[in-house]
């Protein structure tokens, strides 16, 4: 497909580009009165995720109002467990709940692998209808979580902040734990397959709680998995996010991936020096730089571009935009990538 | 004073000492049935942090139930915001709760810098008792929640993944956040210094969200204020447990500090290159690594002992005990300290 502006995809790639591009995680979400608009119409947030039609309409949003160089598909990560067999309800101000979990080897025997095409179909009828009405303006994004952070759900049930729950079994039961993160990532791999023959042109890994395990779990029950997802999908770049993981960005650069994405508390620099001159990196404003005025978010945007200098860079913040940042502050930030 | 048992005052100081010392964050809390017994006959946490002789009795618990060196005077870090004029609540299952958070200047100039001796005379008699009742036993770790730490609670109103609301402040009114920092500050060093007064052999000062900060913010709205505590307070020797703040940890070096906390992801030998041969390291087996059995327990502390080998090094978990753990596993981990 010909692309009016492919900007990303070719600095994924490692190629030479005019300007550096840039996007927003959560850019499709409750920082766009459009968005809030579309929302307060449904039930909640799962009618809107599994709503093909409205799930583009809130992917193309940004691409309109804010001027992204990528569209990422809405969704959530927690789509996967849910088509594995574990529902999630969303609790407005709370978060994800999952009202079951997984403790013991008959909860892990009664989850499925499922077919993608079957059990996700919403989000991928999302992916066809978005790619149709955006008609070639800019790529799309697809995503799935990594298998530890998914594992940290299902078997912790929702969030936490030390999710001792889910470290514990794998210290206490580390069979079933690879048994479940090969599951999990069957269904990762199957889905971002099929979200690549939909018609996204890069895709991330986001591993959330990365930066919740030592280095020796995140080398045994973390890194394994998405290197088997790295490796599986050879069609399109694949940008790996592991928030938090600073001790194994050595290890994440070794990936079969071309984008590592880095969060806002990582060196652009010595990130660089570790992960080597090969890979693309993406990042790494802090969030909250959006709620200073105008003239420090561009001050502060310039010193992050200076610092990915000299390599091949796509501008992002370090962590998802924050739902009470104003759409002008999130422009602001778009421009000064832009004009830069 | 002369202590029966003074390895902890020693590795803190540098010493050469027959073993290594050793002693949890949060050992005097829920893991204890003999604290959990106490704490049921009380209206709450906080009449338990005010109630001099039972603060005094769950100090002790840990150091005959389960052989740690030291004690650590059981309070909690948001009692110095409390003494300044912002009360606080501890909610069952949610955590602290400021019904009054600080946005403006008036709300500032409404706070104090007030006398130790009045506001905390709870604490400070909790400590004379804990003293006396000890006879010499071990000594008494006081200790206190690090500036931008107690800021962020004060501002932001509880915990939170992102304490967006207290870094926004940081962007937005920076002159109002240093003279906060300050008047925190202030307090601060006005309490430990009265801690010492009334016995305590060491400081440790606890900034629990550290991590949540950008390298350049905690460079300007952290660590001055931990320089300035940890230059004030000179008769005992004091430690910074910076958690997540893996990115400054050569900076906190240069401190007048004798010892220097990891959290469970921060490398032991990285870490001592980075931080040099002068000070004492204290840490940081994963506190999950206590759920496993005994024997995984016992190879994993050792493994943990080993990789400080050559340096001082007081043993500790890399984070607060989780709650659930068993006094048995806690046991495991010490006395596989002790016997090493």
């Amino acid at each position: 497909m010909t692309y009016q502006n492919d900007l990303i995809i070719r600095a994924a790639k490692g190629e030479l580009v005019e300007r550096t591009p840039v996007w927003l995680m959560r850019q499709a979400g409750r920082i766009l009165k459009e968005y809030r608009d579309v929302r307060s119409k449904l039930s909640g947030f799962k009618e809107l995720v599994e709503t093909p039609e409205l799930a583009a309409e809130v992917t193309i949003q940004p691409v309109d109002l804010l001027g992204v160089d990528a569209a990422i598909i809405f969704s959530d990560i927690l789509v996967v467990p849910e088509a594995m067999g574990l529902t999630y309800e969303m609790l407005e101000q709370k978060g994800p709940h999952f009202p079951k979990t997984i403790q013991t080897e008959k909860d892990l025997d009664a989850l499925i692998v499922p077919d993608a095409y079957e059990s996700l179909a919403y989000t991928l009828d999302a992916i066809k209808i978005t790619k149709k009405e955006l008609a070639g303006r800019v790529p799309i994004i697809g995503f799935a979580g990594a298998p530890w952070t998914i594992f940290s759900y299902m078997v912790e049930g929702g969030g936490s902040k030390t999710f001792s729950k889910a470290k514990k079994m794998l210290y206490t039961n580390p069979t079933l734990s690879h048994t479940l993160l090969n599951k999990i990532t069957q269904t990762t791999i199957a889905y971002l397959k099929a979200q690549v023959e939909c018609g996204v042109e890069i895709v991330q890994v986001f591993d959330s709680w990365a930066g919740i395990l030592t280095e020796e779990q995140y080398k045994e029950f973390a890194l394994p998995y998405i290197k088997q997802i790295c490796d599986s999908i050879n069609s399109v770049p694949v940008t790996v996010f592991a928030k938090g993981a600073y001790f194994v960005r050595k290890e994440i650069a070794a990936l079969n991936c071309r984008t590592i994405g880095l969060d806002w508390n990582m060196d652009p620099i010595e990130s660089r020096k570790i992960i080597g001159a090969d890979k693309t990196l993406q990042g790494n404003l802090d969030p909250c730089v959006l709620y200073s005025d105008f003239k420090t978010i561009e001050r502060k945007t310039k010193e992050m571009l200076d610092q990915y200098k000299g390599g091949s860079h796509i501008a992002n913040l370090g962590h998802g935009v924050y739902p009470d940042i104003t759409p002008d502050a999130v422009r602001c930030f778009i421009d000064t990538v832009k004009a830069y």
